[in-house]
């Protein structure tokens, strides 16, 4: 199966942690707001999002890369509660291609920096893609 | 900004579309279900998915590539309404990494294939993650 698919990170994610011993296991919606750095090249694409959350829920789903999780386990044990499962039945960072998926509240655009709600990676993490919540219905893409 | 991020698709995703023209815009609740062949190699990950459905809403996240997007985008007009905006705010195909995220409904598994609700992909489309949607409250990675 090709093996040529590449991603280009557009950006970083600012957090309060600066370890993964800080991180928390999820994005908690009490937590301290991230702040999403898009590299200036990449500014344009922003264009009218403001406008789309305000005709949504205000959220975006954010992508990222967990650079530092082991890739080849298919089954793991959750340390705050023991439980074995496989990955795909789990949101855990170990799995063959650690994507994390997030859906924050979008709370500020300053140029290329987006005040977003809590999210749970280390300072410095690699930003993939920003997205805006699907509208309600019917599910646009 | 490093380069070096790989993906390694875990399998391929059949839906009834042959051409980008057959593919609907996004994923139709109404439409046909689609099938997810995960590759032999990670059945293993798939360990207590059926469970974790259970307790959740039943859905999960589809991750997969668009291998036929142009990638050096950053403003998209919407062939559906005209409409002129940057690819962070809308869910197009078009766009730097073009990961697409579908939550949609577990119907069955069958060894390495699960059949889930209506995507909006080819025909092949190569897979690149399942997640189960996260738990309402506190939302868990």
């Amino acid at each position: 199966m090709s093996d040529d698919i590449r991603l280009t990170p557009i950006g970083r994610i600012r957090t309060p942690y600066r370890t993964l011993a800080e991180c928390p296991k999820w994005p908690d919606p009490e937590g301290p707001p991230a702040r999403i750095e898009l590299l200036e090249a990449y500014l344009p694409g922003l264009l009218g999002l403001t406008q789309r959350m305000g005709e949504t829920s205000g959220e975006i789903d954010v992508l990222y890369w967990f650079d530092r999780a082991p890739r080849d386990l298919l089954i793991s044990t959750r340390p705050h509660d023991g439980i074995t499962r496989g990955v795909f039945a789990m949101r855990s960072p170990h799995r063959p291609n650690p994507i994390a998926v997030s859906r924050v509240p979008l709370l500020s655009i300053d140029g290329n920096v987006l005040t977003v709600g809590a999210l749970d990676c280390l300072d410095g993490t690699l930003l993939l893609d920003i997205k805006p919540a699907p509208r309600d219905e019917p599910h646009p893409h």
